[in-house]
């Protein structure tokens, strides 16, 4: 599981940043990329990448402003340009309006996709789970309506303790399957054993949260919960002026992020949606500034890849 | 007058070619570019450049597929952001339907323009005119709606003969003005003179045709002729396979272009809308195979700049 920046910047695209795009590579654990937001240009900094759009299975939009969505007509079309077929939906969750923005520009286009998209309105709370994740959404506080993300992935159940098993004279076969599976299970020869005695310790799963445009509000706090990586918009820095500029655009400073990770027990800060004005010594200033109040800050560039690793306390120590 | 290509490829972005966008820059004839077009990310193509989005005075939009037309909403906004004020309007000349899908994106994401946009539904014939400059626009033939434009510099009067004036004694004043409008003016002491006998030769326009996604069709000719560029798209090369490919994409070949081009007098062909399948040999091949039919033909590659020269004849040898 790791993240890959596909546009860092805020507004409008500057040299140095695209706008707003993350992958949440999902590889090994279901074979998919997720996209949170689809700026103008997506699709071009996915061929710098090795990501292929036929793998992108879901993508979560946060709002309807221009430099968080503009990218999605070309980038579905490109992807049945690129032979998504039709057993490789894409599942589009956004806020109302998305679908008829999307289907507008498509139709005008007589874009016809290869490949079915299903589009998901966001209401706030669990908006998809299956067997290995879990996403939730909630409402934040922005100049338009705009939503915030927290992807859990499931524990992975512990290993089958093949060891104890055979010393328990436990004979091979299907059973061994149920007790992998924590069940219950009556042997042939009478005997009852429960799976659970039989399982290493399971692996807790990971979460990431994506906050992006959002003025400071009492949402943010539960989805950052214990997050893995909790990565926040930061259009701004922390001096009275740029607090007086978030504030005046419904944005975040790097304090505020900083603040929801210090209380919620997050383990790693990755600030995105920076501010084009932040290059040199004033990006220099920034960086400063946020890991003052927490070191465990990164701020993301353009095409950095981030790891999401497994919490290590399972393992022994840090 | 030069053209600056933003976006030379098709369909979709590939890692050299950006989709369709050309800029007519007139800043020595009006202080303004004008664009031909904008797919998706032309705007961060121009950020790689001189233009100033805010010079931008009227984009040409020749049908709607996405390829052509996915930047327009985020160059519009990125203008606006730029600071665009009231007295920057912009005017749009496109297909019916155009007007629905900009102000559809423009609503979705409350993008609020600084500036005025006045929507020009294209119709055969003069769509624009004024004293410098006429646009042509005539029916193409794509799998939709498809316009090619003829874009004509009006002649620049002859220089007043200042000697030839002082020779024949007329006395300075705004009569000097009135000849050099080409008036006839009767002077103080009587006498009726004609500008016309004391201005030096008229130079002509220039004359530059954009002929995008087409099949070969009866209009291109009358919009292509006497241009001293004409710009036209060639999706694909001149084999018998690569033929049938255009013909079933409703596309033109290097030949289609360069007949045209060798048929109506054009001084320079300047190819665009390449498929990304021509890199490396077989690209050379491409080139070697057009030239041979019209050897003034340049193949363009995104970023190129392209003079178009005032026509030789009136200053002596080429
Ligand atoms: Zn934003
Ligand atoms: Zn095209």
């Amino acid at each position: 599981m790791e993240l890959e920046f596909l546009g860092t910047g805020s507004g409008q695209p500057s040299k140095f940043r695209n706008v707003a795009s993350i992958a949440l590579k999902l590889l090994d654990e279901r074979n998919a990329v997720w996209l949170f937001d689809v700026g103008e240009a997506t699709q071009h900094q996915i061929l710098q990448t090795t990501i292929r759009p036929r793998k992108i299975e879901k993508i979560f939009i946060s709002h309807l402003h221009g430099d968080h969505i503009f990218g999605l007509p070309g980038l579905l079309s490109s992807r049945s340009f690129q032979g998504a077929d039709k057993n490789e939906p894409l599942t589009i969750y956004g806020p109302k309006g998305l679908k008829s923005f999307v289907t507008a520009a498509l139709r005008v286009s007589e874009t016809h996709l290869t490949y079915p998209v299903h589009f998901v309105e966001l209401e706030a709370g669990t908006i998809f789970e299956d067997e290995t994740f879990k996403v939730v959404a909630a409402p934040l506080k922005h100049r338009i309506e705009a939503w915030g993300f927290r992807v859990e992935e499931k524990a992975h159940p512990g290993e089958l303790l093949i060891d104890k098993v055979r010393a328990d004279e436990i004979p091979a076969g299907p059973v061994y399957g149920r007790l992998k599976a924590g069940e219950t299970v009556t042997l042939d020869d009478g005997r009852v054993v429960n799976g659970q005695d039989y399982l290493g310790p399971a692996q807790p799963g990971r979460v990431v949260t994506f906050i992006y445009d959002t003025l400071p509000n009492d949402q943010t706090a539960d989805l950052a919960r214990y997050a893995d990586v909790l990565v926040h918009e930061s259009t701004y820095g922390q001096s009275r002026e740029e607090v007086k500029l978030a504030r005046a655009h419904g944005h975040s400073t790097s304090r505020d992020a900083a603040k929801i990770a210090a209380e919620n027990n997050v383990q790693r800060l990755v600030l995105t949606h920076i501010s084009a004005r932040y290059i040199g010594p004033l990006l220099k200033r920034f960086i400063t500034d946020v890991k003052n109040i927490f070191p465990n800050t990164y701020v993301a560039r353009d095409f950095d890849i981030v790891d999401v690793p497994f919490k290590k306390e399972q393992h022994g120590s840090k």
